[in-house]
């Protein structure tokens, strides 16, 4: 639609992200996929977290296996160190007779730290960032890549969800996860293996009291608040899911949306930075409007 | 000391920061000053700011003058928003009759987005930020500037603490203070004015409830976590004063903890970034070594 996609970047020069999303056609949003979709239930409410298969197909995988066998149900948060991350698992996992059973996961994974680029859909950022030699958007998630012939993983942004691992890098297996809540670790990108991001309710993992052992552990696992159930939101009863679309990070009104970024035009700012980065580009999400009933015959 | 030097700088090629932290003198450390100190007394506990005087000399010390009139005390923290700031203030600052009495302090302003870079301690750091032209650390604080001979600015990093303003820049007077809780937001960099950095406490900070009102604010005052008092800590009584040293941001124990971040070396790293962002360099703080007594005649 070039007519639209016209309007979409004569607006963005001068127009505010607010502007920029009630102005976008409903192409520019896309519905969750619930057999890629994963809620945390917690007692304060449920955090939605979008996984990447096409990141880490064999940890995903494994983390869907480990939700359908309810590994996580009754196990808490172990971990909240502020300004990095919170992480749960099972805290007897490493001691016979009491780790909990991983059902019809698998124990042992390769590492899945980086994929190749080729296949993978990029949008580029305008911008330099220090940590990858290109940086961008693909299906909402944000993305360091060496060039289209190398490779391509994700970053770590507030909210990215990866799977603890020990010091060989083929430790982790998924049963253990990690959400970053501060300032972006992009130091770990490309050295652990990463599922997923959250899409809702990360402010319910971003308040959990700071744990006072080193990195954040609690003293005693029950200090930490309870998980009541990971599901894979396409096992949930219909009427019981979250329904959310994201903004899609490739197009036009993307493309509008990140200029508003890079250059705001809310009446609050004296100097346009000039500039966006990788991890401060929140993509947005909304509950999936109604549709509207047909009219009555 | 270039023997010490010398070998600083040898260690940061093999060193964690653990290592370079153990091996710095003593005199890689400094103080806090006192009289350039706040604190932010919660019920949870104490949050320590460093104010920033050699960077909006006006506000600081009209914070100072509010601070000494108990113009915070038992007000409530009005706003906490996800990944970006939590704020306190007087809800009826602007409703005559209702407002707090601002005392010795003043009413109005100039705004102090920036200052001259010259006369101002800096040590650059060697990677590019897309932010500024050039960042780097002055006395513990994370800095932008145009070069030495242009403006100069504090970094929107994690614990950072600005003077909130509405549309005209000249709007702030330090009476409704915020503090970064979240990714740097360095799009406000240059468009308020910034007063200084929490040095301890962060954690009491960052994990209050978010406020369910647009900007994270409280429906109702009341819902904010009470305020107890505000200090200055060289007011406090000795004994009741929270003592700490900061790591000096210049010298080569400095730039060999730089080195070490750029590089990890810890073994469960398989990649070193060769990168650090300004915001990601947390200036390490610890309480003040006790001196040890004079030995027996």
């Amino acid at each position: 639609m070039p007519t639209v996609t016209a309007a979409l970047l004569v607006l963005a020069l001068t127009a505010t992200s607010q502007e920029v999303l009630d102005g976008a056609p409903p192409s520019a949003w896309r519905p969750l996929d619930d057999e890629r979709t994963l809620y945390l239930e917690l007692p304060a409410g449920r955090v939605v977290i979008e996984l990447a298969p096409q990141f880490a197909p064999r940890h995903v995988a494994n983390v869907k296996a480990l939700a359908r066998g309810r590994y996580w149900d009754g196990l808490v948060i172990l971990r909240a160190q502020d300004n990095y991350v919170v992480q749960w698992g099972d805290p007897d996992d490493e001691t016979p007779g009491k780790a909990r059973p991983l059902g019809t996961a698998e124990a042992k994974l390769p590492a899945e730290f980086t994929r190749a680029a080729a296949g993978l859909p990029f949008t580029r950022l305008p911008d330099t960032d220090g940590w990858a030699p290109e940086v961008g958007f693909s299906d909402g998630f944000a993305v360091g890549r060496e060039g289209a012939a190398g490779a391509a993983w994700l970053a770590h942004c507030y909210g990215l969800v990866g799977a603890g691992r020990d010091n060989p890098p083929d430790s982790s297996n998924g049963a253990s996860l990690y959400v970053v809540i501060g300032q972006s670790p992009r130091h770990l990108d490309r050295n652990i293996t990463t599922v997923g991001r959250v899409v809702q309710g990360m402010e319910l993992l971003s308040v959990m009291a700071r744990g006072p052992a080193p990195m954040g552990f609690y003293e005693q696992p029950g200090l930490g608040t309870a998980i009541k159930a990971v599901r894979v939101a396409a096992d949930v009863p219909a009427a019981e899911r979250t329904r959310l679309e994201l903004f899609r990070t490739d197009g036009a009104a993307w493309d509008a949306l990140v200029e508003t970024r890079r250059n705001r035009r809310e009446g609050w700012y004296q100097r346009p930075a000039g500039h966006a980065d990788l991890c401060g580009l929140a993509v947005p999400v909304r509950p999936t409007p109604a549709v509207a009933p047909a009219p009555a015959r």
